[in-house]
C-alpha cells in the first residue's frame, strides 16, 4: 500500500463550516498537517490533537519541502492553504519540487476561494465574465500587474484583486485604483469583503473613487464591478444580462 | 421567528464531498430544495426525503421566482447551483427578484467553482493571475466576448473558459482557439477539466492549437496558460514567481 501522501489542501477563506468534506476528511486521514501558524489556528478543534509543523508567511519553499519530505518518509501528510490551494496558494510549487520526491503522491483538494466567498458576502458581483489579480510585487513586477489592470478595465470584466495592501506594501490599492480612474468613471460600483469568515467580517460598498480613499490589508478581497454592476441595499449586483 | 429564509447554495462541481459543511447544514435546514433535476440528482441520498421542486435549464426567472415565493409562505427554502451560486448561477438573479418579496431573507453560501475545482484536476494553472470568461452568448453578445478573450491574452493573463459549447453552440471553442491563436502562439500550453467529481471525469493537455481542434460541452471548462505556464508528467503549471 502506498502510504507516501501529500494532500496539498484548501480550508477556504476562514471558519472550519466553509471547509469541504473531502478536506475534512483528508486532515481526519493525516498523520501530520503542515502549514502557516494562522491557518492551522483556522482549523478549529477538531484536529487539536494532530501534529503539525509550521514555517513563516515567505518561506513557501521551505514549508513545501518538509512536506514532501515528510510524507517521503511514508507518511500521509496535509499541506494547507486559505481558500484555494490553486490560486496564488502552494500548489504549484508542490508539484514543481515534487521531482525530487518520486515517491510521493500528490492530491490537490480544491476550496472556497476569496473571490467567490467574498462575493456571497457582497451580493452577486461575479455573475458576469472577471479577472483576478493580485497586487503583490514580491514576486511579480508592477508593471505586469499594472497591464493586467488595465486590460481588465478596457474589456470591461469585473475585477477582484487580492493581496491589496500589506505593510510593506502601503498605498498600493490607491495606486491601483488610480490606474483604474484612468478608464473607469470614479462612480463605478465597488466593494471590498474583509476577514470573510473569521473574526472581524465586515463588508462595505461603494464607489470605485470611495475604495481609492480606503485602506486594506492582506485579509481583504477588493472588487470593482463592470459597466452593469449596482449597488442595490447595501449590495453589490452585477447584471448576468436577464435585464433586471 | 423570522422563518421565511431562501438559501442560494453552491453545492460544488458535482460529487458531495466537495460541498461545504454551511451548505450540507443549510440542504439539511431546509423544507424545500429547488433546483434544475440534474443539480438535484447530484446532491447525494443524504436529502432523497426532502421535498424539491424543479424547472428546465432556462427557466431561470422562474425558478428564483418560485424559490422566493416559497419562501415567502414561511418556509426555510433552498435554491440549489453547481459549482458557485455567484458565478454565472442564480445569485444575482435572487437578489434583484428581491424587492418584490421584502420578509424572504436571501443568504448566500459559496461552493467551490469550476475554475479551481477543475485546476485541481489538471495541476496549478491558476498559480498567477487569470480570467473567467464564460463563451454563452445566450445573455451575451459574441462582440463582447471576443473583446474579453482578446484583452486577457494581451495581457498574458491564464484564461479560464465556462460554458464553452452545447448543442445549439457547436464549433465556439474552435472559434474561440482561432482568436486567442491571433495573439498567442500554437504550442501554449491548454487543458481541460470534464465531468468534474461526476462519472466520467477526464482531465486532458495539450497546446492550444490541439484544443481548437476537440470538441467541449456545457460540462467542460477550459484553461489556457499564460507565458510561464508548462505541461509537466500530464499535469498543467503557471508557474507563480519562485522561478521553479
Amino acid at each position: 500500500m502506498d502510504r507516501k501522501i501529500l494532500y496539498v489542501i484548501g480550508i477556504g477563506p476562514g471558519s472550519p463550516e466553509v471547509m469541504t468534506g473531502e478536506a475534512a476528511a483528508a486532515l481526519r486521514e493525516s498523520d501530520l498537517i503542515v502549514g502557516y501558524p494562522l491557518y492551522l489556528s483556522l482549523l478549529g478543534p477538531e484536529y487539536d490533537e494532530k501534529e503539525k509543523l509550521s514555517t513563516g508567511m515567505t518561506a513557501e519553499v521551505e514549508r513545501c519541502q518538509m512536506a514532501l519530505s515528510e510524507a517521503d518518509k511514508g507518511r500521509t501528510v496535509s499541506l494547507i492553504c486559505s481558500g484555494d490551494p490553486g490560486v496564488y496558494g502552494m500548489a504549484g510549487l508542490v508539484l514543481s519540487l515534487k521531482e525530487g520526491y518520486p515517491g510521493v503522491k500528490v492530491s490537490i483538494i480544491p476550496g472556497v476561494t476569496a473571490a467567490t466567498a467574498g462575493a456571497a458576502l457582497l451580493g452577486a458581483p461575479l455573475m458576469h465574465d472577471f479577472a483576478v489579480i493580485s497586487l503583490s510585487d514580491r514576486l511579480t513586477p508592477w508593471e505586469k500587474i499594472e497591464k493586467s489592470l488595465r486590460a481588465a478595465a478596457e474589456a470591461d470584466l469585473v475585477i477582484v484583486i487580492y493581496n491589496p495592501e500589506s505593510k510593506g506594501r502601503a498605498g498600493y490599492l490607491k495606486r491601483a485604483c488610480d490606474i483604474l480612474l484612468d478608464i473607469l468613471p470614479p462612480e463605478r460600483a465597488a466593494g471590498t469583503a474583509e476577514r470573510i469568515g473569521r473574526e472581524g467580517e465586515k463588508a462595505w460598498t461603494g464607489t470605485l473613487a470611495e475604495l481609492s480613499e480606503r485602506q486594506a490589508d492582506m485579509f481583504t478581497t477588493v472588487y470593482i464591478g463592470n459597466s452593469t454592476t449596482l449597488i442595490r441595499d447595501g449590495r453589490m449586483i452585477t447584471d448576468r444580462g436577464y435585464g433586471s
